[in-house]
């Protein structure tokens, strides 16, 4: 629709003139109109006389409100009153309110009382706005009373909205179904409301200024939406833009960070035990091929690699520099490598934010800013590519390549994952340390993994995101073409930020960063270990091409608990069809289940789990592959082993690619062979029934998010 | 409070005499009454006139409702309207409502109207009351419309509950901060409320034959609660009670099982592959020490054992009699073991109900019934008693010994048990398959462990509770002083169809399993592992002595995920005192954080784990401890976990007995570190943050649960 803009800007003119931070109902009902956002039929009146005249115009049951810019909670106030259905009932109501409103808050400026149509039975929501220090405008809606107050029932989306997007969102909350009417109890008109949503949302983006909105109670029923009440907090200091290079000069330079051809290692070193030491021996000892210059004001050469007193010095075009130096002389050495065109710098060292030291890390960037480099850090362990045998860290060096890249904010996230990767062969393509964030943030990151063809799956441990919007419209893009995992940590501790209005109130940190995340098509992994299991999943299940899973156990046992997890992951057990629950029947016990879960019972020989794989894998109807199998004599856990990895790797011969996870329950050697079936590409788990259903969700939660099934 | 038992009972006779299922409403009236549940004022009505008269008498406005005995919902069909104000209304309600009745269901029998008198602005609720087949009578409360209706946020208790249960179902919901009144609304009466909820669960624990009951809705606010709408439905055909024998006879059969001195294996085998071969094997090989009988037709020995043809053959008395043979002959055999005076059959074979064959497991049963003989089973791997190194079972052996007993429904839990028993150095008391429970089930196995100074944990694998209602009681009693975990297979809709056709067992609704298990001190665990994990993490933490819990961690980002897992899992970290944080403060460098977590920072010595690990547990103050290690050259993983280990011995040592969980966060190395702690009764594990902290939170749970805290 078309907003008036104009209408918008002298509402708000004249409240920075009046140097207010709050709109009156008037202002915020004008402001309401300018962008098609409906209110009840209502006037303003300065008198009990004017109330009474007012009302009659309406037409009764009206409702009087408190008007006064200082009476922001006007309920509490004793400042509204309903359903008075007379002139006598009006008059009455016009002097309470006044003496109620005197006795809350003496001495407020009170500019009158507004009448307003009394609405019939409808649906109380609230919509909303607010601005987070890092995702920007976001819309919120919830339905009003317990559902907002006690079960924090609310929904959350970057503004500006599209209409689909605004409409959506009435399903995003719990509640939902209450919108679409319950028990004969009609719906609400969900292209009204939405629109509502949609308007608001679109009224903050164009109005920075707007900090907090509440439409709240907005009445909606079967015919429209109505805002009852508006309350609009201004903030005229807007905060300073963050700076944000080009699409294209992000993917220039992180080229030649993550791929350089050449390093140089300011502070490389001699001395065992030194980082400047540990960074040259990874990089010598993990193989990587491109130039290595060590900078070092005195020696000749370090690890058989010619040294030069200063990056200046080297004959030649450098990628990164990696700094191995102390906090404190980085800054100086930063100059010079900006000097010699050098796009990136890893600043391995601590000492600056993280402790305390701001002013440091701001010289650090005001420097990399004026000399056009990027850094990584501070306070990193470095960062590795495996496709170019880079191990550019102090850490242990790591060569298992693979598809997933990773990146943590904190070192010991890191570590975790060089052992987890190590330990349950997950391949990756490169783990990065993004510590402060000083420069490089994720999206710089996203923009780059985007494009990269050695990557394929991201997943990032987050603390905070210093420009959420912008990892928000990167991870939006990337995720359609490879799944995003992100760790959130920090998720709990409670925002301490102010926030005067109602929904303001209720954007918990973590709330919003749900929903953002979920907008964003990211997967988010609620521990550590979620994080990890769902990067190696994602690399190496194959993309489902439906929804239709199937469950074939040897212990009825793990079918229940399987089936469990399937519901609280969100996958489909396919109701079997006749003719293929026949075809399953056919090699099981005439005491064994059909069905889905197929329980082929406990007793079988290795021939009975063969062929309901086989069938399984073999019938296109069958999407994805949950096994249970159970530890027996008659088919110990290696048997079960090898003959699944026979069955999986005749299907792929054949072009045939789904999803197969397995949980190994038995004696110790089902551990063996879990092993066996990960070192060929088949995630298996032992004593576990959660943990490969969760994987597999997850594998579906992004096939749907691309849009693939 | 006094119940008038005579009066519900004329009613109940009246609705008995009809054939009716339902009450009418003045009939729930009266049987409310009889129970000190209040109504609003109200009269019945047969005529327009009559209305009139009823209304003028309670006073304007009114309410009018259908009365009849067929319409169950009376919004549904228009038989409700409010807020009638004149007789001018009241007697043009009169004919809206019959004429809507007529209309939704032609033929329908109307007593009249019922007039009452409107209530003031209240909270709408629900009490209400259910028969479940396992859990027999339940009380449900919750909040009216969207929170009941769409949010299902119903709590639920065993019938009776005293009146202090009752007032504490409020809290049960999630709505409860309504309840106490919000945003300037006024809480309800929590007394007169729970009064209602109390009062229901005598009404129908007294009346058995009523099946259901719905007071809908229940008016409550600050001065009392008064039950608007009562629906009764009857069910005279009583189930027959489950036959249950006395905790002194439990008891003594039950040490005779679990602990017997003597045991006749029937249908033992000299062949290799035979189950009975393997029983006699796993008895044998296990160690154990009691008297072996093979039972066999015509052997002389096996495996240097006498054989005797019958039981009734052996010249001695025999404890248990373990079935190693096709299940039709199991009857007839059982009638000799009966015979014999065994007190004990394991019915290790299949073929009973779990296939459908129902009457065969009835026959068996019955004849058990008979002579006395409790049964374990059918359809098990049998079960281990690992302090008289029994392994009464086909399986492989199994001796870790310790304190945690474990049963399992299914044998692939079984065998889950077994493995990770082994392998996590979980030592075990018992492990126990029941199988179909055709008798023995988990209330016997819990009396029973209740008394066993070998066991110290117990957890259990349930599929259904065949009595619920006893479990409660005796789970409610167990858990006071020995920490009892559940996982409930079959608990959402798809797990619960997989049950059915597992072992035709009645999977219940979960919510009521729930509410039953947690009024029961039951913890639950959501999924295998989270089993496994409990019971060896009850087993090997010491009891905290109050909820002061502290993050040392040498990895800022560990500590950040280690606190969102103890918000998860109901931990309290504690507010480090100022004393305690300089103290803190002395041992970790000026740029570590202290307060809690204890940020110790990466670059940090073993001395500095030393000291504020030692510190946490030399001060009182602090309950328990939450380790964060990061893998550093300074501090590698191995003097990490000797460092910890020592530490904590020396604290033992010195009577200073506290919980410690760790996380360990490097490369694989810290996999080694972490079966070093284990080996050493410290719990930690590698690359996950969560799962310490969930063991914590069990051991916390289980203490409160039990009143130590």
């Amino acid at each position: 629709m078309r907003y008036d803009q104009a209408a918008v800007r002298v509402v708000l003119d004249q409240v920075r003139a009046d140097g207010r931070r709050a709109l009156t109902a008037p202002e915020g009902k004008r402001v309401c109109e300018a962008y098609g956002i409906a209110a009840p039929q209502e006037g303003m009146a300065a008198s009990a006389a004017e109330v009474v005249a007012v009302a009659r115009q309406i037409g009764f049951p009206v409702v009087l409100k408190i008007a006064s810019p200082d009476i922001l909670h006007k309920t509490d106030a004793g400042g509204v009153l309903t359903g008075l259905n007379s002139a006598a009932e009006v008059e009455q109501g016009y002097a309470t309110i006044m003496a109620n409103a005197a006795a809350h808050q003496p001495g407020a400026v009170i500019d009158g009382v507004q009448v307003q149509g009394m609405l019939g039975a409808a649906h109380e929501v609230i919509v909303g706005a607010v601005t987070d220090p890092s995702f920007g405008k976001l819309v919120a809606f919830g339905m009003g009373g317990v559902m907002v107050e006690v079960m924090k029932d609310i929904a959350f989306r970057l503004a500006p909205t599209s209409h689909q997007e605004a409409v959506g969102m009435l399903d995003d909350i719990a509640g939902a179904a209450v919108l679409r009417g319950v028990r004969g109890a009609a719906g609400v008109n969900r292209d009204a409301l939405g629109a509502v949503i949609e308007n608001v949302s679109h009224l903050v983006h164009d109005f920075p200024e707007i900090s907090e909105l509440d439409l709240n109670p907005v009445f909606a029923d079967s015919a429209g939406a109505t805002a009852v009440d508006v309350r609009i907090l201004v903030d005229f200091a807007a905060a300073p833009a963050r700076p944000r290079p080009s699409q294209h000069d992000i993917l220039r330079a992180m080229r030649r960070i993550m791929q350089p051809e050449s390093v140089a290692v300011i502070g490389a070193s001699p001395d065992d035990g030194k980082i400047g030491n540990s960074v040259m021996k990874n990089l010598i000892n993990g193989g990587y091929q491109g130039q290595i210059y060590p900078i070092h004001p005195r020696a000749e050469e370090i690890l058989g690699r010619r040294c030069y007193q200063r990056v200046t010095d080297v004959p030649a075009e450098i990628d990164i520099a990696i700094f191995c130096i102390p906090a404190r002389f980085v800054a100086g050495v930063l100059a010079e490598v900006g000097e010699k065109g050098i796009p990136g710098a890893i600043l391995i060292p601590s000492g600056f934010a993280e402790v305390g030291e701001d002013a440091l890390q701001q010289e650090v960037v005001k420097v990399a800013r004026e000399h056009n480099v990027r850094l990584m850090g501070p306070n990193i362990y470095g960062f590795y590519y495996t496709h170019r045998n880079l191990c550019a860290t102090f850490c242990t060096p790591y060569d298992e390549k693979g598809a997933v890249a990773l990146s943590s904010q904190s070192g010991g996230v890191g570590m975790a994952i060089i052992g987890f990767s190590r330990s349950a062969k997950m391949g990756v393509s490169a783990i990065v340390g993004l510590g402060n964030k000083a420069d490089i943030d994720e999206d710089d990151l996203l923009t780059f993994f985007e494009q990269d063809p050695n990557t394929q799956v991201v997943a990032m441990h987050v603390e905070d995101l210093k420009d959420g919007r912008a990892f928000a419209e990167v991870a939006q893009r990337v995720s359609k073409h490879k799944p995003v995992v992100v760790l959130k940590a920090g998720r709990t501790a409670m925002g301490a930020r102010a926030a005067r209005s109602h929904t303001g109130a209720l954007a918990g940190n973590d709330a919003i960063y749900d929903a953002v995340l979920r907008q964003s098509g990211v997967i988010r992994a609620r521990n550590l270990n979620d994080m990890l299991e769902f990067a190696r999943g994602l690399q190496v299940l194959p993309t489902p091409q439906g929804e239709n899973v199937v469950v074939v156990t040897g212990a009825g046992g793990s079918g229940v608990l399987l089936s469990d997890a399937c519901v609280d992951h969100g996958l489909n057990l396919m109701a079997m069809p006749p003719d293929l629950d026949d075809a399953f029947k056919a090699f099981i016990p005439p005491f064994g289940a059909s069905g889905n879960p197929i329980d082929i019972t406990g007793g079988e020989p290795p021939s009975t789990y063969r062929n309901t794989i086989k069938l399984a894998l073999d019938d296109a109807r069958i999407h994805a592959l949950i096994l249970g199998y159970w530890h027996t004599i008659i088919t110990p856990p290696m048997v079960f082993a090898t003959l699944l990895q026979e069955v999986v790797t005749e299907a792929r011969a054949l072009g045939i690619h789904k999803p197969v996870v397995a949980s190994l329950v038995g004696d110790i050697e089902v551990e063996d062979a879990c092993r066996y079936l990960v070192d060929h590409n088949i995630l298996a788990y032992p004593y576990a029934t959660e943990k490969p259903v969760a994987v597999l969700g997850a594998k579906y939660r992004w096939a749907r998010i691309a849009g693939l099934l």
